[in-house]
């Protein structure tokens, strides 16, 4: 095979991407919910997204407002809290946190015989304010969340619920769509670190990248 | 939906997952190649890799080699860095580094009019040692090292090669297939900072967690 590479400046590369995904969508986006669905296909290639990802009524402006107050953002893993851009996150003067690797949760865990994602839930819930709880790998962390909003332990201003894989994901996903708390959601096995910090980051860019 | 969770004790989930990511598989696998493919799977929920995933003819072994030598791994995002398992890693008493975040990196990506990925593949060149290079984002990086191969600027002892995107990915990604180095690639335009995290965390897992 003969390579042949496109010539871009740096900065020109993102919005190639996004004209080709633009492009290569089978069906036209909402327009107001296509920023986060093409960065989401953007930082996956996977255009599966455009049918799996759900929102309710009220996610985008929820998560605006909430980004808007210096709401702080959770997530389950610090590899979500390493893709989630710190420039955005200074200029709303907020910042994204992560307990997993907390000794008090990995304690807690053990002795409730339970999962570190499940145990830094508890933890968020501690945390004063509504924040934004980004979880893309622990689905024990969305079932866990689950219980904690019907005990009203923690009322979050919105759920970015897309963690990854084969044992109880599509249902944690299920269940937080029965909840009242405004989420995005991707339906079905996939999703990832990578799609929750794609998601934080396209809410943000919303508000930090004016158009 | 009436939601049924499976229930599992949390060191019995990845186990479990690794189950079904078997009995869904459309075709056995490669024995030596399983546990790789496997992990991606897992960490994605995406079976395409069963079929995307190439690997050069020594790629297990220059791996196991490197890591058994205490090689250093360098990644080009700290996403893909955060998800390397860092008790793996003192195990094999090695470290993985990203330099997407340094000053000097920045400083030259501008100088140059290139991305920083680039730019940080040339920090990667001053390495002492035969560095695993695991890319899971940026083709330039992915090219920029290709150059850097052919002037003779940097031997790695493996290339993962898997960035995502849109622009010069699939590109990018045959040119690694072109070299003399030892490479795992995602051919295609998938891949992800979390499918190099999962390989490199694959290949460790293979000298750290003996069956």
């Amino acid at each position: 095979m003969r390579v042949e590479l496109e010539i871009l400046l740096p900065g020109e590369i993102e919005g190639r991407s996004f004209e080709i995904i633009e492009r290569e969508l089978l069906h036209p986006l909402d327009s107001e919910l296509a920023p986060v669905i093409k960065r989401v296909i953007h930082t996956t290639a996977d255009f599966d997204y455009a049918e799996t990802l759900c929102f309710s009524k009220t996610a985008l402006a929820a998560g605006r407002d909430a980004l808007q107050a210096g709401e702080l953002i959770v997530t389950d893993t610090n590899m979500a809290r390493a893709g989630i851009n710190k420039g955005a996150l200074a200029q709303l003067g907020t910042e994204v946190l992560c307990f997993m690797a907390d000794e008090d949760v990995a304690a807690a865990a053990m002795e409730r015989n339970t999962t570190r994602g499940a145990a830094s839930m508890d933890k968020a819930a501690l945390i004063s304010g509504r924040p934004i709880l980004a979880i893309g790998n622990a689905p024990t962390a969305l079932i866990r969340l689950y219980e904690l909003i019907g005990e009203g332990r923690i009322t979050p201003s919105l759920i970015i619920g897309v963690p990854v894989g084969f044992v109880n994901v599509v249902q944690a996903k299920e269940l937080i769509m029965e909840t009242d708390v405004p989420y995005i959601v991707a339906r079905g096995r996939k999703g990832g670190s990578n799609v929750a910090a794609a998601i934080v980051n396209a809410l943000m860019y919303q508000l930090t990248r004016p158009q």
